[in-house]
């Protein structure tokens, strides 16, 4: 059961002029499931994309990097679900490249105007045929309002298609901004979440996309866990058609650069606390806010240090104000000179802890309310400068297990 | 239920000449439970501890650190179980010095020859009172055979008492060696366990007992994990009642100090090994080997990386070969030049993955057998230079949820 995410509803989802989407069944790793997503791109459109820092990169990861950076454009992205393509050697990349180049010969263009994208399981073969033989289907089912459907071809152990859309005036004309993600498990984003896809009919010029693509991911998709673990196949388009009337925004600092790339980070982040929301087993959506630092890092590190605690995330799934298992969580976060004696801890407007210890006006039961809420703000003042970041995460239950042992069967 | 862990017998457990051991049920947080022991000391003893590089340390190991910096000696050392004396400020030091006090003039001595230590629930005032009421009982029932009673008197959620026992020839003299420990959750030893006492008869000079606490602690308990949440209590002791019938041992590079330290790590190893087989809900003892790595520190960041992974470890109790988790724990380790194409996995004697994918002759079937068992090896091969080092953990179960989802309850 997600935690406050309600299934998106067609209609609120702007189509993107100049971006068509459709999926198929391709029975990649089971019969009967929309496990092939294609998006269709006009020519003339700025993109970029965010990546996985994890070594153990997957294949199309490394066939996207080669794609994005021989500079020819990008028209259409494949994806599929059911196989990660990862820890699959050298054999892996000449999967991926295959199916590039499949859809490519089908739709006109070069394999490196192909960016493809694979989820699923780790460390099994890619069915090229299947997936070949799914692209005509994928392909005739591309329409511009079929995000949607694609939020929901891209899902894996998501229980909800994840989909968010704004629109706002950038030089005077109304242009769209939609984006899809999925994740659920493995999800410690580091540059993007497993996959998030986003598109605007915005002007931009190519210049400043990839500062767009990685200042959207830095503020949301690289502020989420679920488990800590960062997975092989994050991947995050950004994707500006440049139909809208307007003139190319050409710096992000500029007044409708500005405008853009809130707009565009409002959609990020939801996709991204979507992903929290909907992790393997949450039943509570945690914020973690660390105030007080030296620097935005060292913020980051006890936010993360907090996230991660399977002692935290279980007093969570508990509803149990075991508090100092928070305050553990802090010192072991590894600032080494770090002073307990200045440490406050508030649980929404709770004050826990301060110098320290327990606040003496904490009682227990004020406590124990939050903590039965199904959201909830950790707040931790570390006293020691001015520098704070915010982290989010869900808690850890038995159905975290559950769908983890039993993910392959 | 514990792996491969049998509860000792007390004839296996040899005295130690100069050290007795009492314990009483002081009802520090439920009545009716051995939550207090004593351990004495002979005058003379040499004796040194490492604690936690938890940054919220608790008010006990900020006091023991003090009490051993004052050079006075150690006469007794004072545990108590249902409270850690943690995340309670100044106010829980002042508690701390008090129960040193207390016991120190029952027994003739200064408080600062008093090593205290807590563990149980963080964030609660230690009730001195209760713990005043409990020392005369816990100071009648000292005795030099009383090892197992304490083994089983600092446990809390351990589900067996944890106590190891050897002897050893040093300088022609035959010497007993002899620990207990206790953890089972928030384990993540960075220094020692969450506590651990080892003491011999075996004469050893005061100038080495750092290097040897220090030295051993690195290779038992520094080495294990169950959920990666350092404690904030960790203590580690070892006292060396100097009464044997040697020359006293001034250097562990000396023959007579690598055959006392060879035995004491056998026993520190079973005491560390012995807190994962009892690991909360474990029901598998995993080892993390990782060699070919260019130092032990990378290696074993590679080691904990896999060791952590809360889908590595539902993997295991699934007995699901779900091994592409391990290669992307490998890839987020932090290794930033990590070349996946050198990259070999084992599980047991099964080659699953070389040159970064699928071994061309590993079948499922093998790895399923392998993952069955209740204790499992996996071997990475980094192929990047002639370091190794290892690491003990467990899986991740339902159990384990629920253990510390009802903890206080």
């Amino acid at each position: 059961m997600p935690v406050n995410l309600p299934v998106p509803v067609a209609a609120d989802l702007y189509p993107i002029n100049g971006v068509r989407l459709g999926i198929a069944e391709a029975g990649i790793r089971k019969a009967g499931r929309k496990d092939l997503t294609v998006v269709l791109v006009d020519t003339g459109a700025s993109v970029s994309a965010v990546f996985t820092q994890n070594r153990f990169c997957a294949a199309p990861v490394q066939v996207c990097r080669e794609h994005l950076a021989s500079g020819v454009g990008v028209r259409a992205l494949l994806i599929n679900t059911g196989n990660a393509n990862a820890g699959t050697g050298a054999d892996g990349v000449k999967r991926a490249l295959a199916t590039c180049g499949s859809i490519a010969e089908k739709l006109g263009l070069t394999a490196q105007e192909v960016l493809p994208f694979s989820t699923g399981v780790i460390m099994e073969l890619l069915p090229v045929d299947r997936i070949e033989a799914g692209m005509a289907d994928a392909i005739a089912d591309a329409r511009e309002d079929n995000w949607l459907r694609a939020a929901q071809g891209i899902m894996t152990t998501d229980t909800v298609p994840k989909a968010f859309s704004t629109r706002v005036t950038v030089g005077g004309a109304a242009v769209s901004v939609t984006g899809i993600s999925k994740g659920a498990g493995m999800i410690r984003p580091n540059m993007a979440t497993m996959l998030g896809f986003m598109a605007t009919d915005a002007c931009v010029a190519q210049t400043v996309m990839q500062q767009l693509s990685r200042e959207l991911a830095e503020a949301s998709f690289n502020r989420i866990t679920v488990d800590g673990d960062t997975s092989t196949n994050d991947s995050f388009v950004v994707i500006a058609t440049n139909k809208a009337a307007h003139n190319a925004i050409d710096s992000l600092d500029s007044a409708d650069g500005q405008a853009l790339k809130t707009a565009m980070l409002g959609v990020a982040r939801s996709l991204a606390q979507a992903i929290v929301r909907d992790g393997e087993g949450a039943t509570k959506f945690i914020t973690v806010i660390v105030q007080g630092g030296r620097d935005t890092a060292e913020c980051r590190q006890v936010a993360y240090s907090i996230a991660h605690s399977p002692l935290v995330k279980t007093a969570f799934f508990a509803s149990d104000p075991n508090l100092g298992r928070i305050l553990a969580a802090v010192g072991y976060a590894g600032i080494d000179d770090l002073d307990q004696g200045r440490i406050d801890l508030f649980l929404d407007a709770v004050h826990v802890a301060t110098g320290g210890g327990r606040h003496p006006s904490y009682k227990e039961a004020d406590g124990q309310r939050v903590m039965k809420q199904c959201e909830i703000t950790v707040r931790v003042l570390l006293g020691r400068g001015d520098a704070s970041d915010t982290v989010w995460t869900c808690d850890l239950s038995h159905d975290y297990i559950s769908i983890n042992a039993d993910y392959r069967s």
